[in-house]
Formats: C-alpha cells, sequence, structure tokens
C-alpha cells in the first residue's frame, strides 16, 4: 500500500498566530494567512497578512517577491520588528514567503474598502466579502456575546437545552410560518422555542436555548431577517418578572463584560463603545412610560404600546435624567401581548399583564415576562385569543401536572450585535443572511 | 396606578438549591421544586422533592400534612439532617409546606418508574416524562458535552459560527432533503452546515457551530432522527486530514473530561461508565480495516467500506488488542464519500480520499476529512459526481479567492450522548425527538 504524501513541506518553526506577535519582537517566526492587500515600491514589498487571530504588515526589503492577488493563501518566515509608525505596534520582516493556494483572479470587491461597496453587493458576494476585518468583527463580537449568554446562565444553574424546529403548530398563532412538506404532510418552522422552553422548566427548571428561529417577514426593512439566532432563557419558582428582569441583566453584565474583555480590537476597528449596564436597569410600566414621552417631548403615542419615536424618546429621556441606555417597559396591555402571558390585573381600566420589552438607546433588543402556569386560566387565555386547544395540546398537558410560576426571555442576536455596534442593517449582523427576496449564498 | 401584588409571600430565608443541602447539616432551608414522589405512614410522611440542582428526600414527622399530587410546585421549610440509612446523604427534616402549583391529576405514567413503560407512551408524554430523573440526566450530560465542545474549540482559537437552515440547495445533493415554501419558492432546510463552515474557514480561519440539522429519514430506526443537533469544526492551513484527527481527539478529551467532573450524579444514576480518550487515537486505513476483519474474525465485508458488523468487530479487536474504545478509520474509498472530499491518489487501485470516520464502541459518531480546495479540483469533483454547479455557485466561489487547505468533521450530538451513556434509542438522546412519523408534543 502507499500512503498519500502531505501536500506541504513538514515545518522546523511552529506556526504562530499573529495575535501572539506582539510579545515577540525579535523572534523569527512561521506565519499562515490570506494576503488582505499587496503593495510592491520595487525594492521594498508590502502585504498584509490576515489570519484566524488578526492582520499584520510583512515587509521584505530587496527579495524580488512575486507577489500572489490579494486572498491568496500563503506561508510566510520572517522576524518581529517594531512597527515603524505605529507605537506599539510590530511588523514582521519577510525572509520568505511560499504560496500554499494561489486566488485565480481578483475579488469582486476589494477587502480593505468594503465600506465604501453597496450592501446589496456585499450581500450578493457575503462568502467572500464576510472576510473583510470589519464584516468579521461583527461576527467575533456575536460569537462572544454568545459565549457570555451561555457562561452567564450556566453560572446561575441553566441547563442547556436543544428544542425542535420542526414543529406541528406556531407558538403564537398561525402568521409568518414557513410551511415545511414533512413526508407529505404540512408542519412548520419554529418561529421561538417559547412553549418547548416553558415544558422544560419542568424538568431543568432553569433552562436556556441559543438556536434558529424563522419568521416569514413579509416587509424588507434593514431590522428583519426571515432567519435569526434567538438567545432564549426561562426560569421556574419566580416570586415575579421582576426575577426574570434581575436575570437579564446580569446576563447583559456578563455578556457585554465578555465583549470588552475579548474583543477590543474589534470594538476599536468599528469604532464602536459599549454601553455600561447598571446594576439595577429602570424598569418603568408602560402606561407611565406613554405618559411620559407625552409629558416630556410633547409626542403623543397611538396603537397600545409605544411607537418607534415613543421608544426613541423615552430612551433618550432614560439616558439623560436616569444615566442608563437600558430600560425595561414593563406592564404591557394583554391586547399588545401573546397567549401565554400573564395577566397582572388592570391599570387604569386596562388588562395588563407581566410582560416586559427591554429598549438599548431607545430601540427594542428583548421582550420577556411572567408566563401563565396555571391551566385553567390557560385554557380560557387560548380561548380568548381564539386558538386552536388542539394544536396546543402537547402543550397544555405539562400545565395539569404543578407548572411553577416562571418566566423568561429572548434577545435577538443580530439585532443586539448591531445596536451595540452601531450597525444600521441587521443582516451585516449575520454571517448568511435571509430576507424575503435573499436564498443566497 | 395600582401595583399587581407578587403572588407568592416574600420569604425571609433565602431558597436553598438540593445540590447544596450536603454542606449544610443542622441548617434551616427553604426548598421549592415539584414533588417527584410521595408516601404517607400516618404520622410519618415522606416526599422526595425536585428541583433544578437535584432531588432530596423530605420527612414530616406529626405534621398531618395535606400531601398534594406528585409533581406539584411546593416551598418546604425544614431543616437539614444526615439520612438516617445512606452514609454520606442528607435529608430534610420538614416543618412546613406550602403549595405554590398544584397537579391536576395524577400523570400519565409515574415519573419514577419511567423504565418500565413502553417508550412510545414515553415519548407521546414527554412534555412530562422528561421530568423523570433518568430523562433528564441524559439530557444534562448531552448539555455538558456541548459545553465541552465549545470550550475545547474556543481555547484552539476556533470562532463560533451561525449558518442558515433555510438553503436553496443540499449540502451532498438532493436526497433526503425537506422542502420549505419559502415566499412561493422552494427551498430546503440544510441537511449539514458543510458547506457554509468551509466558507467560513475563509473569514475566521478555525470556525464551530452547534446547531440543528434536517434529514428527510424514510427509515424509523433507533439510530435515526429526523432533526439532531451537530457540533461541526473546520480548520484552515492543515498539513493533511491528521490535523483534523488531532483536533478531534482533544475536542473528545475535554468533552469527556467535563461530563466525568460535572455529571457524577447523573452518570452513577444511569450506570454509564466513560470510555477513556487515549492520547493519540488509532488510525487504520479502510482497506487494512476490511483486511484485519476478515483476517482475525472470518467476517467478509460487502460494498465500499464496512458495514455495522465489519465496524462492530473493528471495535472489538481494537479494544482488545490496542486498549482503545476509539478508533479513526481513514482513507475512505471516493466512491463512499461527498464530492467535497479531498482525493488521496490511489491504494491497490482503488482511488481513495482523506476523508475518515470515528467509531466508538464499535458504532460511527463522527465523519471528517480533508476537504478540497483547488478550484479547478472542486469543478472537477462537481461534475464527476453530477450535480449541478449552479446550485452550489455560491460555495464555489470563495475557492477562486485562495482558501487555504482546510478539513473538519461533524459530531452527531445525540448519537453521541447514547452511545456513551448506553442508551439504545437515539430518541431518549433528544428533549423532544422528530422521527418518520412523530411530530408531537
Amino acid at each position: 500500500m502507499t500512503t498519500p504524501q502531505p501536500e506541504m513541506p513538514a515545518p522546523a518553526l511552529p506556526r504562530t498566530f499573529i495575535r501572539d506577535l506582539a510579545a515577540l519582537s525579535g523572534q523569527p517566526v512561521r506565519l499562515r494567512g490570506q494576503i488582505l492587500s499587496r503593495r510592491d515600491l520595487g525594492g521594498l514589498q508590502f502585504v498584509t497578512l490576515r489570519d484566524g487571530s488578526g492582520a499584520v504588515q510583512c515587509v521584505g526589503d530587496g527579495l524580488g517577491l512575486d507577489l500572489p492577488l490579494p486572498e491568496s493563501s500563503v506561508e510566510i518566515l520572517g522576524t518581529v520588528a517594531p512597527h515603524p509608525k505605529r507605537a506599539g505596534e510590530v511588523e514582521v520582516r519577510m525572509q520568505a514567503m511560499h504560496l500554499l493556494a494561489a486566488a485565480a483572479e481578483p475579488t469582486p470587491v476589494e477587502l480593505p474598502k468594503l465600506s465604501r461597496v453597496h450592501p446589496d453587493t456585499l450581500l450578493n458576494h457575503r462568502a467572500v466579502t464576510v472576510r473583510g476585518l470589519e464584516a468579521r468583527a461583527v461576527l467575533r463580537v456575536q460569537a462572544e456575546l454568545l459565549a457570555g449568554f451561555r457562561a452567564a446562565l450556566g453560572d446561575m444553574g441553566f441547563t442547556e437545552i436543544s428544542t425542535p424546529k420542526i414543529v406541528e403548530a406556531g407558538a403564537e398563532g398561525g402568521a409568518n410560518l414557513f410551511t415545511v412538506d414533512y413526508f407529505g404532510e404540512p408542519a412548520y418552522l419554529a418561529q421561538s422555542p417559547q412553549l418547548y422552553k416553558q415544558m422544560m422548566v419542568g424538568a431543568f427548571e432553569r433552562v436556556f436555548e441559543v438556536a434558529p428561529v424563522f419568521r416569514g417577514e413579509q416587509h424588507n426593512t434593514s431590522r428583519h431577517l426571515t432567519e435569526y439566532l434567538s438567545l432564549d432563557a426561562e426560569l421556574g419558582f419566580i416570586d415575579s418578572e421582576e426575577d426574570v428582569m434581575d436575570v437579564e441583566t446580569e446576563v447583559l453584565r456578563v455578556m457585554l463584560a465578555r465583549v470588552a474583555e475579548r474583543c477590543g480590537p474589534e470594538l476599536a476597528l468599528l469604532g464602536a463603545t459599549l454601553p455600561e449596564v447598571p446594576a439595577r436597569i429602570p424598569r418603568i410600566p408602560l402606561l407611565e412610560a406613554r405618559a411620559l414621552v407625552e409629558r416630556e417631548f410633547g409626542h403623543p403615542v397611538g396603537g397600545k404600546d409605544l411607537d418607534p419615536e415613543g421608544e426613541r424618546l423615552l430612551g433618550e429621556y432614560v439616558r439623560r435624567e436616569l444615566g442608563s441606555d437600558f430600560v425595561f417597559v414593563t406592564q404591557f396591555p394583554q391586547a399588545a401581548r401573546p397567549f401565554y402571558t400573564h395577566p397582572a390585573g388592570e391599570v387604569d381600566g386596562v388588562p395588563v399583564t407581566r410582560g416586559f420589552d427591554l429598549l438599548l438607546r431607545g430601540l427594542e433588543i428583548t421582550s420577556g415576562g411572567q408566563r401563565i402556569h396555571d391551566p385553567q386560566m390557560l385554557a380560557q387565555s387560548i380561548e380568548a385569543y381564539g386558538l386552536n386547544p388542539d394544536s396546543l395540546r402537547g402543550y397544555s398537558e405539562v400545565f395539569r401536572y404543578g407548572m411553577p410560576p416562571h418566566g423568561g426571555f429572548a434577545i435577538g442576536a443580530e439585532r443586539l450585535t448591531a445596536l451595540l455596534l452601531g450597525i444600521g442593517n441587521v443582516r451585516m449582523a449575520r454571517a448568511f443572511p435571509r430576507d424575503r427576496t435573499r436564498l443566497q449564498p
């Protein structure tokens, strides 16, 4: 038998990742990465090399390298040296470059100049443009947000769950559901793990899930995706929705602290400043928030909750008067909440609930609340909302068996990422976004 | 305005979780949980209380409690005391019990006696039976496996990604795809993040994803789910598939070490013994494995790879001769691998690849390998496999721009969990399994 030959020569020097170069000034290194950009001044040759950990300038003096096209994968042997112009940074003085995989042609857009390109073009070539430093910085921040979400909840005794995405019925009625052909029968893609995470409270008491959800949004706006990552938590044995807000506050604190600690270069590259999470995020009942916005800004709010302008003004007020970028809007009216939301009596003649929203800088990033746990109250609510009890039978069953008072919340990962980083279009906070018209790449 | 009243009285004593009781002998505690079982002997009353962290026996002496039905949610005030019969364990001497949420009726099966119940019955009432201690122990072990997977890869510089589950075409051809109605156009549920994780190697070099995948499996066996959790990793700048096997070995080591460290009670309850992950898992080329099984056991292997009996015998051999529960089977023939697998020349006239499987105790838990990164080789492979280049255009595009040599692997979370814990039916390693006929609960 013959053994296949490895494609690359066995290296004498172990590979160094770019993020570790700063501590290696004067040392020889072997780098591997892709060429982000190149400049040939004759005697002097410059290459910006990108690997999974960062990017660094590499300089060749009199090497006469045949510089390959940008995005080619190469190995560079060289010596780390202080950067001649940027204090505290390093560059790599090249001794040799080996081509590992040549780019066959120039990229459709120049990756160092993504900010000048139309979003549609960026998204049409997303599989390549996602390599740009800004594009990947957004997703790296998101990865740390997810890790922080899990770490915070794990420390509080929550168990990770995985619930079905193919379901027999939607969580909140039939609107915006995608239909799946399930061996000839119709099924649906889950809009939310809501009902399943509640059921799992009976098993683990405290649960979380990080998973995609699916919404057939007809409108193609900068805030909507048809598929996004939902960060869900649910906990039992609460005294009220106040406990849920306490948990969410701690979760956000850990998430943002983790990003601050691990994503310094990404935040600097994106020019983003993280908000501070106060020890106690202000909590304002919705009806008070409406009155406040009208009183302070002369903005009359229509409808049942807050309109986008009302949310923006409330955010402005809370920032100015209470020094917080975050605010919980509590006691949402029943008419603006789904059937599983726990009622909380009446305020000024309006039936309200234990449901809340969380706003960041005047934009909603999460919904949550205490849920109904009493089986009779639940049956009445399903009827009052005009839902089909049969399609909710698996869900309703658990409430016959002593479900504790419970509640939870959900955060849209892409929306939170975009808001934190000041990105106007939520599509850019997802690797391969899906919207009304986009299924590729 | 009125403020809604909280439903439970404000407690003087903070709540204690059951897992923390062992260190509190002699102390007063306040517990919250659900009643797993109850026994009333007149003067003496016994309750097994379950919370998210564990279960404990609570005893009332002369309290004359009106014991609620099993699964009722209660609060118990009492004092921690050594268990009278089990050395090193504690029980709680009750002073009072408050009902938080009464079960309306007895559960359809008794949760302490799940092992005597038919699997179909268990699954029909999964939302309730998942509360049983054995059922949830399986899922808790799985949660730690996921956490270990992420921790190991995070430490090796991998970035978490989230790739689309609604796709325009399948990763490996059209078989077993679920169709989605995407605003009137057909789309599909992703069978695997394979192509997307490869694309993301261009951005982050090392990536992983933990997410559901969907397979329209026609056969309803104990090993197949139509929706399962796939643990995917992919890394660039490898020298060969050997690097991928090194990474997977380290990942498994961390995963199992984490379960061993954190799931002692769950493993004991399930009677499971974890396998050891050797520093180097044996690697045997497929053709050698086939010859070996025939030579050692007289088992002639048909087809192109190993049949299930061949896998079992190979596992037996490796356990006996090499002292390992794991074995990598390498150099799979091209005919048994998908189009993106990197070829590795011929062995005895058979075109082979850099693709491998990992067997645990004679059963496959993972597939992996080095992938094609050369655009011409990829185009030829797509043609040779008879696939439609148009449906793969987003994928093929990235290879024109210097993709480094790369490879990866995928582990089925439920199958690994079931194998580690000695569970015969993979459905029991998922909270709410989906199969050919099951969409509820």
